[in-house]
């Protein structure tokens, strides 16, 4: 029979702890298949190097918890009791020295329930490992996440055909969101963006309800979740006219895109395409605007491992998806920010996302 | 002048810690009045007891930071080179022995990088009362939630009208979203939750994909944001007829949920509400469907103090937002809850949902 837990076992071992904590979140879906909600209540699950896995669970989460079917102690707890009894009979029940949680995922809180029931236990961030579980996709992912930028693709192509001058940033992003829920998201990756002017330039700015004018580069950052697993896109459109200045920024931002996707392939580090892609805006004469590395992983998170930075030596392998994301940003005129999600293949790459680059007016 | 710190420097005081630490989040953005998102890259605000703040903030993010007008040093960092030296520039800067968090929205890597910068500081968690300055709700956060619920409610009707036998769970929870952005909808202040028959008994769980089927009950829990404040609403319907069995428990559900809107008043507790509410439920022929207490505070985030159980002495004071959400639940069969929000004011509460509670058939 295989052991579910093989891999945390080797983490932990890896990392010199006693055993791993798992709290909801993506690992913790990918690993038993039911999504829990993270809210006030803490849900822990400890994985030991040897042996049989235990966890703290609220009460009332006990019906959905027995379809894990978890093989180990659970220790429940009330509202009305509060947690601390739990955790302590955790405690005693597996007394760690040393315990790998995931310092990107896990609240303060939570791990404070379990020091403060071992007070001597040592607390070890094992993101890196742990959500490197996530690293190489699964074919099921690969077809959910392009199935979630179907569903994106859809939604922007509608919404642009929908914008009209005098309408508010804020009016389009709604427009935006209706039109994935619509195509058949089953959540929002993560909060729509989109931003028009000077506003652009702006990092993760959200819509301000500003009417949108005509020379205005409009961007739109977004993406559907479906089955679990994200689509990240984003696209500079101009609202009806580009000047002059803005087309010769975008062409640099797409050739720095084109860049990414040319070099990408097996073998190479997050490094070695960061810099390439980089190498195309620093050649430019907008070298100034370089605000950001070029992207990030993405898959059930929408920010996750490989970062795709200069200094960052991981390996890239068949099986990684990340962004490919250059932009170009001044706070005083516009930003313009170029964003597909690559395969990494046997051979090279491939874009999941195929809405089209070329310069487009709207409005 | 006012110290817009006042607040923060008298939580750590209280608490004996010489400084509270802030990270995006709720009561970031109600201090600030401009939202963070929560990524992979550490922001922190620390408030000391007396003196300037201080901020570790990512490099990408110095623009909109900006718009905070910060009084006090800011350590930027880069992807490129990491934040662990902004974490050692903080502490040279602002040595401390003691600091306060918010436990329930702090994440344990940003706690390990205030740590590793200075290991003899010790971390308490300051989440109740730094979270207490949103407790009494001000007037333009009331008529935010009153359009958050209006937006709620419109969207229910509108769903509920639209119910067909044969369509699935998760097409009804996809209504009820593309609904709630229609009506104006900022964002959701949850993942919509649609359950039909024996699944309406799990407490958190989501729609599956199955059609829904004469007899099924069908619960809807769900909430859209406005101005940064949320709406939760649960109704609980039947599609095609009711049973005898589920009519009398929802009678029993909505005499308890009556009895929340009765007895409240300012000066009762936490407790009191929970013990009045859960008593009619205790004393029905379903006591042993009990699963959850009768509801939790809610405003900036959908769950926050004050939490309706018993054991909380918490006192309720005019201004206090609370879900009143009784419910009774048998996993074999079904479950039923319904849910309003509830303003306490200076002579007793105000229900801010108004959407009909008698017993509805759809489809």
């Amino acid at each position: 029979m295989t052991d579910r837990y093989r891999d945390f076992r080797r983490i932990a071992a890896g990392l010199g702890t006693e055993a791993v904590a798992l709290v909801p979140g993506a690992n913790f879906t990918r690993l038993f298949g039911h999504e829990f909600g993270t809210n006030e209540r803490p849900l822990v699950v400890v994985i030991p190097v040897e042996g049989a896995p235990a966890a703290v669970v609220p009460n009332l989460e006990l019906t959905g918890f027995a379809a894990l079917k978890f093989e180990g102690e659970v220790f429940d707890w009330r509202d009305q009791t509060g947690y601390a009894d739990a955790f302590k009979a955790l405690a005693a029940h597996m007394p760690l020295k040393s315990l790998a949680v995931e310092g990107q995922t896990m609240r303060v809180f939570v791990q404070l329930a379990l020091t403060g029931a071992q007070p001597a236990m040592k607390i070890v961030d094992g993101e890196t490992a742990i959500t490197g579980l996530r690293y190489l996709k699964t074919p099921d992912e690969i077809a959910a996440m392009v199935r979630a930028i179907a569903i994106s693709e859809a939604a922007l192509g509608e919404t642009l055909d929908g914008v009209r001058i005098g309408q508010t940033d804020k009016e389009i992003e709604r427009m935006l969101v209706q039109a994935m829920f619509s195509h058949g998201a089953e959540e929002l990756a993560f909060g729509a963006l989109v931003a028009a002017g000077p506003h652009s330039a702006a990092s993760h700015a959200h819509a301000r309800d500003v009417a949108i004018r005509s020379g205005d580069p409009l961007l739109l950052d977004f993406g559907a979740r479906w089955g679990g697993l994200c689509a990240d896109i984003t696209r500079t459109v101009f609202v009806g006219h580009v000047t002059d200045e803005a087309a010769a920024v975008y062409e640099v931002v797409l050739a720095a895109n084109q860049r990414g996707h040319e070099v990408t392939r097996p073998g190479l580090t997050a490094h070695d395409v960061d810099d390439a892609v980089t190498s195309v805006l620093e050649a430019s004469p907008y070298a100034d605007r370089i605000r950001t590395k070029t992207g990030h992983g993405l898959g059930r998170d929408v920010h996750e491992a490989p970062y795709i930075m200069r200094g960052n030596h991981q390996i890239l392998e068949p099986g990684v998806v990340f962004t490919n994301e250059p932009g170009l940003y001044d706070p005083r005129f516009f930003g313009i920010r170029i964003e597909d999600d690559v395969l990494v293949t046997e051979t090279g790459s491939r874009s999941l996302t195929s809405f089209p680059k070329d310069i487009r007016i709207v409005g």
